[in-house]
């Protein structure tokens, strides 16, 4: 039989019909969330895991055997703690730290056993829209918190909290991505942290820290995270493989309170991660860490200079502003109030120039705010590219009469 | 501060505190569910990432630096559809086939598209624990179907749809596994397929077949998939990577009518599966499949062979019987009525005979039948661990006084 069977009748009432994510790129591609092709270690890796075969076949081939612990491979678990500790400064036990398919879903468990339809969740008021369109699917009431060039403001979280508070409708945890943040590219210093964790104690609220850019720093100093200012259990600490190395490995991790982890490991969907990226990883970091980032880090730098100096040239005199990261993947491109570069957005993607607007990160989905800013990766595209994209995206501004 | 804050208010109603799954392996460990690690092809895949990475670069690179589609990469899905294509004798298109991490992963997203709380859903009696784990988690009130030796038995599967429907409980689906069943080893021929496929239709009742033992068969006649007795839409069609080459590569797919292709990738937590992983797999099969399924498949058929030839002479007066399977993992042993190896199970496994009893299987999870049964694996251990295991087996089921 050919064609004939309907599931009209059939479907959950949980499922709705989504659209699969379109594959198109723009000629200058700021819209994407990674780095550039070229720079992935894919022969080190390779080599990394031939080493791990060539030299204990056996341990290897158990491994890959063997359906992964939820916890995930147990070596690459101790590397981990082992880069945590030199990196972050804090230390937990290989029973404390679960690798995860990339660190969204690592983020989705932990907001599975956290969240109740309706409860009140806070988050950046712009922020990445993987996790708030996880925190939705799970019922979140996603509160934007006020931020600034620094990041949350604390007086304002703190208020925000209090009145929620007072109103019934208090905050369940926070959401922040404290280092090279998704998509400002602000970075909270060492201070605001200390404060914001006295805030998070004051109110009994997790904080859930995605640290998932921190490897990607090129320039100023690195702020302590989160969970090492704080060792009592209500910092959830998320982190990635996906930026340093590359996307496609789909390694994340996270640590927390054992009885939340267990509570969120139930979560998962079949079994652990993937094995063979595992042995790939640890076997290339643990002797390939720092000239990797030596040599990563300052291209980064180079493209964000390159697309930041292209900003000033192009847009000095257009009372834009913008960001100016330390590290991470974005810049934030703020136009004058009333200048609408959201609803010209695919216009301006077929006309050659790929950008993220605001809305799409706002994290209460309110549709209010942010028509006036935009995304724009700077990791993807060469430094001539970016120079180049930038003067166009002017150029099609003007055109199109925001600018 | 240290280890002071408290969850204990804090976790959502839906979480559960599950401990984590248990590391331990016994002495001759049949309870596992995987080949055994020395016949990986793990050489081979890397040599397959290497060959990819050198022949093209750009492409690959370009592959692991993008976070993948919903449906995964491109090139193992076209390889899977002329896979499915020459060895299932089905045809599909790029866009109605998605790869996921493991075939778990794909069965868990039909799931939730098609599962509402308290949903009827039919399953072989005896069937995997990973499947009826998650249909339970999603709320399905599973009912088991009547098997013989030959799979599902046709007339009391149709019997069943009509007195349930009958009773307001009509099911919603079937799943089964019907080649070298788990945990059974039976495969459904294709007379019987052709029967459950009219009851499918003149009930409106999809069919979720799990294809993922169909690589591994040593002997006699591959049976037609559902898939390719029907294109009407009304079967799913699940099958997976894990068994033909590695647990730990961790990549399955599924296809099924677009409609209910976009609804269940809608569920997915994180994005896409690992790349890494894909490039390996399609550079590698699409040189060596035949090569390394004529390599494998016999080493399995002298373990099985090892293993019933064991059976034969330590439980042949016992009264005992048990499968013979031309293909896949497993051997399913039925003692005596009465004879209640389930309560013994994690006895005999400290003293070195690992199984997993029959209630762990049981559809309905009744807890009322099953306890004179268990799963073998044959496949992990070699041809001599599995005759010396068996050996010990019958010897510990004697001192335990159920033989």
């Amino acid at each position: 039989m050919v064609g004939t069977f309907s599931y009209e009748t059939l479907f959950s009432e949980d499922s709705t019909d989504t659209p699969l994510n379109p594959v198109a790129h723009a000629k200058y591609d700021f819209a994407v969330a990674y780095p550039a092709p070229e720079t992935l270690p894919m022969d080190g890796l390779i080599q990394a895991l031939q080493t791990a075969v060539d030299s204990n076949s056996e341990k290897v081939l158990a491994e890959m055997a063997y359906y992964p612990q939820q916890l995930g491979a147990l070596e690459l678990r101790e590397y981990t703690i082992e880069k945590l500790k030199a990196d972050r400064g804090f230390t937990v036990t290989p029973e404390e730290i679960a690798l995860t398919n990339g660190s969204g879903e690592a983020l989705g468990l932990v907001i599975q056993a956290l969240t109740n339809p309706g409860d009140v969740v806070l988050a950046e008021e712009f922020v990445y829209m993987g996790t708030t369109n996880q925190l939705r699917r799970f019922g979140a009431d996603i509160r934007g918190v006020a931020i600034d060039d620094g990041g949350i403001i604390t007086e304002a979280l703190d208020k925000q909290i209090t009145e929620l508070t007072a109103a019934g409708e208090k905050p369940k945890y926070l959401y922040t991505i404290p280092e090279h943040q998704n998509p400002t590219g602000s970075t909270l210093s060492g201070e605001r942290r200390k404060a914001i964790l006295e805030i998070a104690h004051k109110h009994g609220m997790p904080i859930l820290e995605d640290d998932c850019y921190v490897d990607l720093r090129y320039k100023g100093e690195v702020q302590p995270a989160f969970r090492a200012l704080d060792d009592s259990g209500i910092v959830v600490y998320v982190a990635s493989y996906s930026k340093l190395l590359a996307p496609g490995l789909r390694l994340g991790y996270f640590t927390c309170s054992p009885d939340l982890m267990r509570r969120a490991l139930s979560f998962k969907i079949g079994s652990g991660p993937n094995q063979f990226a595992a042995v790939a990883i640890e076997g290339f970091l643990k002797n390939n860490l720092d000239s990797h980032r030596d040599n990563f880090n300052p291209m980064l730098e180079a493209k964000c200079n390159s697309m930041v100096a292209a900003l000033e040239e192009q847009f000095g005199d257009s009372g834009a502003t913008w960001s100016f990261p330390e590290g991470g993947c974005y810049v934030w491109l703020t136009m004058p109030e009333g200048a609408d570069i959201a609803s010209i957005r695919d216009e301006v993607f077929e006309q050659g120039v790929g950008y993220v607007a605001g809305p799409n990160f706002e994290a209460e989905a309110s549709g209010r705010i942010g028509q006036n800013c935009a995304r724009l990766c700077f990791a993807f595209e060469s430094v001539e590219k970016n120079a180049e994209g930038i003067a166009l995206l002017a150029q099609l501004f003007k055109q199109h009469g925001v600018m």
